[in-house]
This record gives C-alpha cells, structure tokens and sequence, in this order.
C-alpha cells in the first residue's frame, strides 16, 4: 500500500489530497487553515464521507504538517509515515527556470526562494510546506509542481510586453501565466475525448474560478494566456481586475493620493465583480441580486463575460480556428448559463452548446451542438492529479 | 468664395488644412513648429505644389495664428480674414461630456479646460489653439471636433473597468479611447463603398499609425475600442506599449527606482516598437533591420502583428462576425505587406485579401479576395475632411 499525497501551501494554509496508489484514488483531502495564528483549524475529509475537525494553535506549517500526519495515522488512513512514499508540491511562480516540474532537492529549493520575487506572498510559503514535509518524510520522492511551467515556453511574441527589452532580459519582466496545472490536466482530457494526439489539436482552455485564465493551446503547448506578468491581469476575475490601463492606475494613485504598491492591492483585492458590482465577489451572489434589479450587479456580469467572450475570440484569431474549447473550475464546470451564453455570442465561428447536453455540473462531456465546428467540453479540472501523474513520470524517468 | 479651416494645436505646433467650400478642395495646408522657442519654423502648401518655408521666433499661437493668416493673405490664398467663415479644432479629450462636435463658446471652453486632466499635455495647447483663432477671427462659426466623441456612447460593459465602480463616478475612471474622428470617417466611407447603411453594418476600423487604435462598430457607433483610459493601451504602437499587466509597472517602477510618472513617460516614449526593438520607432525602419536578420527586430514586428490579430479576433467575437475589417492611416494605408498577413492569418474567420487588388497605397479600395466572407477594405483616413463635414452639419442645424 503506497500513497501519494498533493500539498498545496500557503502563507497560513496547507491545503492536502491523499491518493491511493497505483489507483489514484483519493483516500482523503483536507485542510489546515489559520497556522500561526492563535486559533487554527483542521479539517480532514476521509472514508466513506467521514469528516474530522479539530480547533488548535499551529504554531508554523512544521507543527501543521506533524499534526496532518499524525491525525493520518490515528484515523487508520495509513498504518505509516513510510506508506506515503511521494510529496507533490504546488508552487506558484517557476519563472523561465522551471520548465516542467522537478524533483525536489537543494538547488531546487534555492531556485524556488530566488523565485519569490514574482510571487512574494506565494512561493515563501510553498517552500515552508516543502521544508515542513521534508522534515516528517525524510525519504518520501518529493517533487515541486509549478503554475507557470506549461506557458514557460510560449512563444515569445506572446510571452513579451512592448517595453524596452532590457527588462526582459534584466528582470524577467516577461507573461508568466498561471493555472498551468490546470489548463496542461483539461488538455490532455480533451485530446483523449477528442481522440487525436494532443500535439495536433488547437485548444481554448477556460479555467473559470474566483482566479481565471484562458489558454490557447497548439500542438500540446501554451501558446498564450490571458494572465500576465502576474495573476491579476487578463479576464475580470472575483476580485482582480484584470487587464486595466496603465494610465488610469497612475491617474487613480493620484486622485486617492496613494502609492502604486497599495493600488496594486486595490487591484487585487477590491477590483473585479466585487468592484464593479459593490456586492460581492461570488458570481452567485452578483447574479441573485442581478436578477433582483441591480444593475452594477449586471455590469459586473456583463463585463466579465463579455471579457471572456474576448479573449476566446482573440485565441481564436491568433490559432486561426480551434477544434474545441474546454470549460473548467468553478464558474466553467458549475455554470450552465455562463456555458450557453458564451457558445451562443461565438455561434459566428461555428461554436455551439446543445442545452440538453450541457444541463449538468462537474461532470466530464461533451457538451457540443451536433453541428458545431468548433466542439465545447466541460472537464472538470484536477490539478492534484495532474500532481500525481508528474510524480508517477518523474519517478519513472529517475530510476 | 469662403473657406473653412481644420486647426489641430499641439503645446508647440499649429497644424492646418484650408477647404474651399462647398467644393471641400484643399487649398493650402501647413504646419507651424516650435512655437514659444527661439527659432520656430513655419511651412505652408499651397497651389500647385508651391510650398513656402520660414524660420523665425513664434512668442505664442497667438503670434503663430496671425503669422498664418497673413501668409495666407501674402500668398493670395485667400484675400481677406472674412473670406475664412469657420474653424474646426481638433480636441484630444471631451470626456463623457462631449458626445458630438460642439460649437463653440464660452461654456464650451471652460469645459475643455476643465477636462485638461484627461489629456493634460493636449488639451490646454488645443485651447491656446481655440483662442488664439477666436481673436483673429471672431466672427467665424468655430466647432470643436473631439477624439472622444464616437466612443463616448459605447456601451458600459466595453467603457468600464473590472475597478471598483466609485472610480468611475466620482473621477470619470473609464474607457475613452482616440481617433475617433478617423474611425467615424472611414466607417461613413466603408459604408458607402458597401452600398449599405452604416447603422446595419458591423464593422473593425484598424487605425495604424505611429499611434495605433482598433475600433469595434456597430450600428454605425463605436462599441468598443483599443486604446483606454489614455491612448497608451491596447496595440503595440510605435513609442507606446499598448496593454501591460500593472503588476509589471509596479515591479518595474520598483526594479528601476522610479515612480509612476516617469513610469508612464517610459511606457509612452520608449516602449512599443522602439522599446522592443531597440532600434526605431518607425516600422520601415525596424522592417529593414529585421530583414537583415536582426532578432529584436523581428520580434518587435511579430507582437505588434499579433497584437493586431488579437484584437480584431477579440471584435470579431464581441460583434459575433463582421461584414468589414478597415484599414486606414500610415501602416493601414502603405503597408500592403502588413495588411495581407493580418487577412491570410485571419482565414479562418472567412477574411481574405485579393493580392493584386491589395497592391496599392493610399487608395480608397475594396481589396477583399472575391471568396472573402469578411470584406476588407483600404480608405485612407481624412480627419480634416471629417471636421469639416461637421462643420457644415452644425452650420446647418444651428440655422
């Protein structure tokens, strides 16, 4: 009996999915929020629907991490710490470096600290989660999988900004994407519902949750994304505004006589549906009080669409044509309308949603009118055993 | 025998072109350069290829203004002030304000100055320009004609920002776009060389110049447009960035020690074409380097390229289809390479460019391929022209 287990940490957070291996099936997943912090909290789903929750101080992601293992052990979910013989590590930012996921050692660890720069409140965190595991299991295969690695390679027309080209070369200043996980897991489904080769096929992938991106995809690589430098940028998202004006942000520092580090905040945090809408940041709040009337709630609505409506369209041109776009996360997996309006304003180029089809949630089909030239797909996303299957890959490939 | 003159004043420039009415034949046309510097220099064309020169100080627009009109008497132009009855003035910035050309008055005057914070280098010296007319000419029916105006209406999906909406209330935070004088005209041309009215046509007007704007029409009004907040985003442009992730400004602004307006000055005069390519701001001269197998400069064509593409893709999606796609001003007009390439890698979408047809510069012509889904069409912009039918339509409506 060996397992495998997908960590995801943040700065407070280690977030966990246990996988039985070889059959990838989860054994339990969980969460330990609030670490540091005076109260923290513990929750482990396992079994058959069984949930356990506990309310204690965690002192750092060290003490989170022995006490996961430990509560492991005392729900009988494994007999040892050396059942779980592979750690998978989400990292957020792998900059041009990391180009596909790698086995953990020194050099990765220093490299991914030398990272932080482009993600200063996420890849510090990822690396106290590495450290803390690294302490538990010692001997565990553990291996660190990166948000940006898929797009690391996009062409370069697609990952440089018109700026003066020192930056790129000096700073890195370049698009380094997101959700590469997610967008490499949902294309390689969609080549296998398709049933062609992946590195023949041009794809439009949406990961559509509080944090989206879109994807075009050609022969199996990233070939653009609509996040930037940084998350914030591309579609309107649930907080961050995506793609916005340089001019205006500097306007804007002046009238609220702020400084551009707090705009940024306000970008992030403040900006989105949540902006727009003054309500909330949760598409299903913003679209009940729509429906009552509110009309900066509809803005919000009509904005975000009308963003992802672009972005697929400007994917579209610049693959000249797709052969199917893929609907994913929490928005693209939950939300049929959202799945029908957007096929609906794309029916110029042959994109078409039968409602029949596409009357469901989380599930993985084809949801494709019949006579539709350019397919849709739900598959929901699991970026955890993408996780898996890159530690299974890395394994095979070191022996 | 009366004339109408189209006046766009810079800080340190009064440009000019003279109609003949109702004829709308140009009669002289010139630009007077460095006003309010030691040696200012002045050149007006005129007759049959005539052109006089002069280098000599201009205090102010005012001296500039009179300097002008008694050239043009001296050079028999015209034979006296009254036979000039209107003046039109191009206006960078009307806000939300000024939705069509304006007469203009006092009110009118106080409002451009008061909108000088959306275009602070602009607005004030087209105001100078305004006045500087009015005293020697204070009797000539004298209009505002506004880049903002045709975009001021768009919808308030593409107008706003994903930020939080009070921005827009109480500063006027929004989308305003340029060029809209451009992309009004060769729109009313598009639709005449259709045949068709302009309000049942969808139509995506490429103004490339050394700046750039792309602009979706529909029913014959602007939907949405490239540039934003300030004509620094969207497409790649000569010195100008287009679109950038402000989680890039910040970093860089960090990176450089710099604060955010010299932030902007960086992204508005050595970014886009220049910035990349470390080379030229202008096209054919970045063309030329490329061909010699410079990398940069290569690359520096190949985004602003792609971004083109990107954003008729994005228009195409929003208007779901399009019966034109227009190409006007420097690059748009002379660029038979350019506008080929962005056809052939639109295909899919049902654009097609006739070869032979397209073999032109700076003539009004349908060069679409007779298979062509998506016409595409060369008209070379007239902003002037555009001004002065304004001009003749308030003259009209205000009897």
């Amino acid at each position: 009996m060996s397992k495998t287990i997908a960590v995801n940490a943040g700065s407070s957070t280690v977030k966990f999915k246990l996988f039985d291996m070889p059959s990838e099936n989860v054994v339990a997943e969980g969460l330990i929020e609030r670490i540091g912090m005076d109260k923290g909290h513990a929750k482990i789903k396992f079994g058959d629907g069984q949930v356990h929750e506990d309310e204690r101080k965690f002192a750092d992601h060290g003490e989170a991490v022995q006490y996961l293992l430990d509560q492991l052990i005392s729900l009988k979910i494994v007999q040892t710490y050396d059942e779980i013989t592979a750690v998978g590590h989400r990292i957020v930012a792998g900059g041009e470096f990391f180009k596909d996921s790698a086995v953990i050692d020194d050099d990765v660890m220093k490299k991914i600290d030398e990272l932080s720069e482009y993600a200063p409140l996420h890849n510090p965190a990822e690396l106290e989660g590495i450290k803390a595991f690294k302490k538990v299991l010692p001997d565990a295969f553990a291996v660190a999988v990166f948000d940006t690695s898929f797009h690391s390679d996009m062409p370069k027309m697609n990952a440089l900004y018109s700026v003066p080209y020192e930056w790129y070369e000096k700073y890195g200043a370049r698009r380094y994407g997101a959700h590469g996980t997610s967008h490499r897991y949902v294309a390689q489904r969609a080549a296998e519902m398709l049933g062609k080769p992946l590195d023949k096929l041009k794809l439009i992938t949406c990961h559509l949750g509080a944090g989206a991106s879109i994807t075009a995809i050609k022969n199996g690589k990233s070939f653009d994304t609509s996040m930037g430098f940084s998350p914030l940028a591309g579609i309107t998202m649930a907080t961050r505004s995506g793609d916005v004006d340089p001019s205006l942000v500097n306007f804007m520092e002046h009238k609220l006589n702020i400084d551009s580090d707090e705009m940024i905040d306000i970008l992030n945090h403040k900006s989105g549906l949540l902006g727009i809408s003054g309500v909330s940041s949760d598409m299903r709040d913003v679209q009940a009080v729509a429906d009552k009337g509110n009309q900066r709630a509809q803005l919000a609505l009509d904005i975000d669409e009308n963003t992802v409506v672009k972005y697929i369209g400007s994917y579209l041109a610049e693959l000249n044509g797709a052969d199917a776009i893929v609907f994913t996360a929490g928005v693209g997996e939950n939300d049929k309308e959202f799945r029908q309006t957007i096929a609906d304003r794309l029916s110029f180029f042959g994109v078409g949603v039968d409602p029949k089809k596409n009357d469901v949630r989380g599930v993985e089909r084809d949801i494709s009118s019949d006579d539709a030239k350019i397919k849709v797909l739900l598959i929901p996303t699991n970026e955890e055993l993408m996780i898996v299957k890159d530690i299974e890959r890395l394994r095979k490939a070191a022996k």
